[in-house]
């Protein structure tokens, strides 16, 4: 890039803020997904949203691509700069700017580090359930543009739930406001709704208004420990059959559980097919009554063991394993390959019997665990990018786990975005006329194609 | 219209299904808003989903505006065909297509009733929250459409947070899929968001997956009386304060309460300058508790009486009373402009005292009622628009009511739509920008504009 338009840069960020030294530039040039890097052209990390607006005017005055990113955490490839151009930063716009405790709502600034944020709620006696893996390093904004999950979207749904009003710059530069800080709200389009997910392709996000509920009064964390792994499928499906919402229902595989024992020594049974870690929450009675019938369900479907934590340390315990899982697997091979095709609930026996066939067809290590109650598996492939042949088969692998999914009625992904990673197969789940319409909305918001480009729908 | 075309629509949708007389055309000129009829061309009743995507194909290649309309119970003008054309009814695309209980979601088609829905859900053992107040008349597609509220707003949210999934007909009559019949899914631009509150302004819903949810186990409504409207407006800000979040939370006030015990004979306490209707639900032991304290913070406000219904008979009189709100205040005068700018409820005395100053200014008759535990008050003017000089008093005095709602970060609608009734104000709430970006989609997905022209964004 040439030292003028550096330099107009540096005028509004200030110098230490705009990154033009490769080594700094290649530190943007990934993210969390398993893509070729591309290194962009500049980092610019604004410190005030208004200078954020003008960090997008500019870009948009010289036809550079624009490519927002908080942490950079996302599965997706949706901050990986594809057309080069500018990086910019939202982790140092990091301001709580209001958490109304009467009428339950925060206002946010878009880096603002999701675990800080609900820490800071939970201290003012409320609480915000979005939880994604990532939280404890991932931005609230990243987590709306990806719309992310979590563990607990069984029963209080996911980031899109909580999201009351997005104001965001469109590619001029200029502020368009959406939504409210009252619990209805109809006023004009549903513009909000269209950055989440969006995955910065439509605007960039410089203010969330958030919802924040009131914190359960009371909790339960179980484990359950199964011989086979058709058992605790169908326990998740009885357990929601009979009208129990838990807070968090997940399942690990025996891979994962021997890869998070030997990684935690948690003391996870190592010789069991699946185990299951349930959470109620609620009034107390409620969750005297529900956990009762949840280890009676387990027992009824033919688990092994159930163990209910017997304090806060024990919960803690049960949680801590379940987030190793991830960088368990991780430890084991060089690639890990993390995917979140989705079912209906129901489907998910159906589903784990898929994956573990399509790991023995194509002789690939596929290690399952995710969020059961709300079908949103992660089968994870343990490979190594390098060995061609294999990848070759690991990519044939996620190909009919995409299909599987469909035929059951699920999709694509449930909450690690489309990004680069997914968007070749976006019209088998949707239809031409789906792609057609989100290229119609994309080319008036951003004629020039710079915003995010090449993300969720193509280049 | 010429004969050539209409024989070309009773070709798609049977001659039965076109009405082109005058008395009948003239049915669909109007809706529940107070604005001027506009008689349609033509109205046109697809039996089939196809059939609709066929007629709004040929309403596309004719240049034909299109007005969608379900039951016409919209309150902003959202049905009035304001460029004439086609009105497009849905009413007989009326079938509930799958109730999954496993996986707890429904699939409908647009013109299903909202109350007969709730009701077959109801029958399986699960339950729909949103109850918009035409809900024994309006459609679900019309509920999505205008992003209906209702009485359970507060604790269960309104019609957008139970939309999974939308499919609808872009303007060429092509089919758009977006969202799924899973929890999480992040699969492409969130499309179907677009369509809640978009008036059938950017397509035109064909099927929508609902999320059903399990049934409260138990549930007690209250009904408290206040000698002072303060004090009543006062009780709602604390109960919320205390982390309760009832189901429902309903204000009258004392017009209010006059005319519907004079309309329906229920006993309410026509000398009580305010009521409360208040119901808890969820598990029976938090139910209980929930009641005990609303009782008790109801008389730490200086509520005068608190009643509890004793059985279901006496919880059904007091929601009769309450849906009897407006058909009772309509009854006084020959026009009822009701109006719906929405406050964060911590501000909801605040703007009951702004209301009643602005009836005093402007000697209009103003009757309160609403949704105050979530801000959403539903201020009633009482006039007759054909006294011209009352009638430009009724206007101004819903400008100020706007202009006190935004002062106190409110918004200009909370459950009822902007329509036609609203547009002129939408840049006072949100920005320049916003309505440019919205005309940009909107140009952009019906370059034509005769997707329901006129609506949200202005002409």
């Amino acid at each position: 890039m040439n030292d003028a338009l550096i330099k107009e840069f540096q005028a509004i960020v200030g110098k230490e803020n705009v990154l033009d030294a490769e080594p700094d530039r290649q530190a943007y040039a990934y993210d969390s997904a398993v893509l070729d890097p591309v290194t962009p052209e500049l980092v610019v990390r604004p410190n005030k949203v208004e200078e954020l607006g003008r960090v997008l005017r500019l870009c948009n005055e010289n036809g550079l691509p624009i490519t927002p990113r908080g942490a950079g955490s996302n599965l997706s490839g949706g901050t990986i700069p594809k057309n080069r151009g500018v990086v910019v930063l939202t982790n140092s716009l990091n301001r709580i700017l209001e958490i109304n405790e009467e009428d339950m709502y925060a206002v946010v600034e878009p880096g603002v580090v999701t675990a800080k944020f609900a820490a800071e709620v939970a201290s003012r006696g409320l609480f915000y359930p979005p939880d994604p893996g990532s939280q404890a390093v991932s931005t609230l904004a990243g987590n709306i543009a990806e719309n992310a999950g979590g563990l607990r979207g069984l029963k209080y749904g996911v980031t899109k739930d909580y999201v009351m009003g997005v104001d965001f710059f469109d590619v001029n530069g200029d502020l368009v406001k959406s939504g409210s800080r009252t619990v209805k709200c109809v006023t004009g389009f549903n513009l909000s709704a269209l950055q989440i997910a969006g995955e910065g392709s439509l605007g960039v996000i410089a203010q969330a208004i958030l919802k924040l509920v009131p914190p359960p009064a009371a909790n339960r964390a179980m484990m359950a420990i199964f011989d086979s792994i058709d058992k605790a499928s169908e326990t998740v499906a009885a357990i929601i059959a009979n009208k129990i919402v838990p807070c968090t229902l997940e399942l690990m595989d025996q891979r994962t559980i021997e890869l998070v024992e030997d990684y935690t020594k948690a003391g996870l049974p190592t010789d069991a097919a699946a185990i299951l870690l349930i959470e109620v929450d609620g009034h107390p009675a409620q969750v005297a009554d529900e956990a009762e019938m949840v280890v009676k369900i387990c027992g009824q479907c033919g688990a092994t063991t159930v163990k209910a934590a017997k304090d806060e340390e024990d919960r803690f315990k049960i949680w801590e394993a379940r987030r190793a899982a991830l960088p368990a697997l991780a430890r084991a091979r060089p690639t890990t390959v993390l995917e979140d095709a989705t079912v209906p609930r129901s489907q998910i026996p159906a589903m784990i019997r898929a994956v573990n066939d399509i790991a023995a067809k194509y002789n690939v290590t596929i290690g399952t665990f995710g969020h059961a109650g709300d079908g949103n598996l992660h089968p994870t492939i343990l490979c190594d990018r390098r060995d061609h042949e294999e990848f070759a088969r690991v990519e044939d692998a996620v190909d009919e786990i995409f299909d599987v999914a469909l035929s059951l009625k699920g999709t694509l992904s449930g909450e690690h975005g489309i990004g680069l990673a997914k968007a070749k197969w976006l019209e088998k789940e949707t239809s031409r006329a789906t792609i057609d319409y989100a290229k119609r909305i994309k080319a008036a918001v951003d004629p020039k194609g710079i915003l995010n480009p090449g993300k969720i729908i193509g280049a």
